[in-house]
């Protein structure tokens, strides 16, 4: 047992985990500038269009033109040499994190895909990398869609005593599941038009792709059986949660019963995003708690904005592996885009505990899944068109010294083969950027190593616990005027509603309402065979 | 001179005058729950739609249905019968207010126009007196319009050196307006089609109408010429901006100029809103400053979101008079809707004379024009659309004592025949709700005297008090990363743009600067011969 472990105890028998938690989180979200963000994507320059239209990202440091864009040894060496930063050396194995098990990243990709939404499309004219299509809320888009056309659509809209308030679903092996998103001749059906397109789904995309795909919120929640997976959980847990409502209020229709069921998933989700998600990312061994108390009175309680910054620093496609086990099969990673079949076949419990059981690559350079390359070429190429900062900048803005030498950066080790590998990319970075100023900023996040107790590099670990604090913790839902009014709260939530949420910490505690026998089987983000360094 | 102006001169003298202005500003607000609301327009009960679609309006007090609606002597007595309670006695003269003079009202307007904008139309079927077409923020969207589409068809977008940021403008009489909105047919030109038709424009308007309208952001600023008076104003001062602008900075485009421009006169704006506007509302001495820094750090500085409450308590149709003088000439006030010929006649200097050399009428029951009893009626419609709680209901949650009779409501005097005014209002209102308890909220704020040294009753005045500051000082452009951060300041406004909102403190004060002599003669809301009771 160590010390803090000790200090936790005593501090939670003394009932002052309470005050910690709330000491701990401002802390995090203070290392930087808070919102209003003076700077957005919109204009190089403060306007009243910059501060005020959302659909443009917001950003921590302004525009920052670099002198030269092409020749090496300047800031910006061309686009191909940095991407190449993130392909590992032909022969050599991937790097895997101690921490963290497949459910880690599944939930991470799911949770962002929600609120960092980079305009991105099927139709190339329309992409703009300036620009977001987010609600710059938690609000579970992938699972009831960023508008109010979308949730209709995805609504089942039925007035029958038990079905009202429900999302429209199908039955496959006895299984509840979103409901198709195409016709058996692979066309959309016309009732879904409205929704975002499954981002990548080409126009020849082969039938039995099509057939697999489910209509949901998200354009990305068809990405991988994965995000499918958490979805077809939480779709689950909605419509349950509507028969319990719809059950003990006779006198509520649908519209009240579906808003109502809603409030709740939302707010259970943002308790799992805090007490499961967070801590397993959280170095330190004071577990977190999701206490929107800590957000009621703080100067950092201002407007969601999300930020060029933190779309960026969320990009963890390099925690991909190569290989994915599911069903007893191993598959190539890239074999389950677009791919709802895996989940299907073994069904959710059955995929939980399978996603459980796979590990994730160790986040950094030199490491990625080679099918993966062109999203870190987009992410290069997006931080370029927004003018970023460098590495070094965000170091300073969040009170860390700047890295001196490219060695700062990367680390160091006491296993002299390990030693010899950081010393040959620290060479490889100075070769491309000369100066460490030049370092650009999502080529030094992930050049770092990851931290001894989490999954993360530093820089993304202080700069995620921040956005994600001050972002999820001011929810309309947790304010002091819904959450906190106990009237309001039995209102918006009713009493079975807040115990489901009180009875939730992790997402095995949503599934185990969700399937007939869950056992016990593993299921989690943080590895069985995890032992803190 | 009073105790309090000895102690304000003292406070100043000691440099404490910023913190009792932040202290008076904190106690206004802070009279009643403070935002985010967990309630609004959207749903009777909370909602994720109701906590986020602000195309609803927000609400201070739940949704709080009435038991019957027709019969006398219940809560709600047949509307025409309240409306009736806004018509002045056949022979009785309009009870004049002691405090303002004509451009008191008209600043009101234009002010509340911007950011209280109930979803009414031309074409009834869009009406909705739930929604609201506001974007919750002081922008002069009346000056730049409500979207980003309609501030590009009011912009000039020149290149010329001299004319960079501007908006589009015409010259009359050697004098600066909005342009025309319509062309010599009066048909609304093509490139003006996406701007918000003027409210009350019939189909069948007359020609003569329609070729006096300007082409400006606002539906509502061809309502009056007092209306497109203080936007003229507004465009002439933007316009000279930018020439100041452009001509400093040569490497600017027309963007930059113009969004600096805005930036400058949005600030310039609130700064009078708050030093000339609430001040001449303001019954005490202390005179208040529009210092942002109240806002930095208070628990108030959530996301603006109007109300419905403020929507219906601003409704000052009250103070307007039978009659109108201008430019020599007396005019039935009504022969100004949609005829900005007076403002044109006149000239701008001129007719911000005239408009305050003009009286308002006093606001309360039985004392309005008879022409605005319409507007009287779809306010009163409008609270019980939204199912309104009632005028006790607001003292209450507002932390006065509810009225325990009729007379608390009307209030007495010492003057025998207007207490005998009095008590027949008060027995009128028995007559109306039975018991006091049963008043509905809009007729209960006019009911109440006008205050002692300010043109508004206590309940209206503090209700105003509060969301005039809490929203006013949250404005982006004055956060603290904005305003209170000298290099953002100085990217946002530059220094002679910060230098002009500095000097700025009343509406004379831009007028100044926009015409060639303007003279000394009086310009104010406060009226010359007013005295402090």
């Amino acid at each position: 047992m160590s010390l803090l472990s000790i200090v936790v105890d005593v501090l939670e028998a003394l009932k002052l985990d309470d005050d910690v938690n709330r000491i701990v989180i401002n802390r995090a979200v203070n290392i930087c500038r808070n919102r209003p963000h003076p700077w957005s994507t919109r204009h190089p320059y403060i306007s009243w269009s910059g501060l005020t239209d959302r659909s443009y990202n917001a950003r921590l440091l302004p525009d920052k033109p670099y002198p030269s864009e092409s020749a090496r040894g300047t800031r910006r060496p061309p686009l191909e040499e940095v991407a190449a930063l993130f392909k590992r050396l032909p022969g050599t194995p991937q790097r895997l994190c101690a921490k963290s098990t497949g459910l880690f990243p599944a939930f991470a990709q799911y949770l962002t895909d929600g609120f960092i939404r980079t305009q991105l499309s099927n139709d190339r004219a329309r992409e703009d990398r300036r620009r977001t299509t987010s609600n710059h809320e938690i609000d579970l888009s992938p699972l009831y869609g960023r508008t109010e056309a979308q949730t209709a659509v995805l609504r089942l809209h039925s007035s029958a005593a038990d079905m009202r308030g429900r999302l429209k679903s199908q039955m496959i092996n006895g299984e509840e599941y979103p409901p198709p998103l195409c016709d058996q001749t692979g066309a959309i059906k016309p009732e879904f038009a409205i929704l975002d397109e499954p981002l990548g789904l080409k126009k020849d995309a082969a039938l039995e792709t099509r057939l697999s795909l489910f209509a949901v919120g998200g354009d990305r929640v068809n990405a991988t059986p994965q995000t499918s997976m958490i979805n077809t959980l939480f779709l689950r847990e909605h419509n349950r949660l509507a028969g319990l409502l719809g059950g003990a209020h006779a006198d509520w229709d649908d519209e009240r019963v579906f808003q109502t069921a809603r409030n709740i998933v939302i707010v259970m989700f943002i308790k799992i995003v805090v007490e499961e998600y967070i801590n397993h990312i959280n170095t330190t061994e004071f577990p977190l708690q999701a206490d929107p108390k800590a957000a009621w009175h703080a100067d950092w309680n201002r407007p969601n904005w999300m930020t060029v910054e933190f779309s960026l620093l969320y990009r963890w496609h390099g925690l991909v592996t190569d290989e994915v086990t599911w069903a007893n099969q191993t598959l190539p990673a890239n074999g389950l885009l677009l791919n709802n079949k895996p989940l299907i076949s073994g069904g959710l419990a059955r995929s939980f505990m399978d996603v459980s059981a796979n590990r994730t690559a160790a986040l950094g350079l030199k490491n990625g899944a080679d099918f993966m390359l062109f999203a870190e070429s987009g992410a290069i190429e997006q931080a370029r068109v927004n003018n970023l900062a460098g590495y070094n900048d965000y170091r300073r803005a969040t009170g860390a010294a700047p890295a001196e030498d490219f060695s700062d950066i990367v680390g160091s080790s006491d296993d002299p083969a390990e030693q010899a590998r950081l010393d040959a990319l620290a060479a490889e970075l100075e070769g491309l950027y000369g100066d460490v100023e030049n370092v650009e900023f999502y080529v030094g996040l992930f050049a770092e190593p990851v931290q001894k107790n989490g999954p993360l590099p530093e820089l993304v670990s202080d700069l995620v616990a921040m956005d994600a604090f001050s972002q999820a913790l001011t929810n309309p839902l947790l304010s002091e005027h819904v959450w906190g009014d106990p009237a309001n709260q039995r209102l918006a939530f009713t009493d079975a509603g807040i115990a489901v949420i009180k009875a939730t910490k992790t997402l095995r505690d949503v599934l185990a309402r969700n399937v007939p026998h869950l056992g016990d089987g593993f299921i989690g983000m943080t590895r069985e065979e995890w032992e803190r360094v």
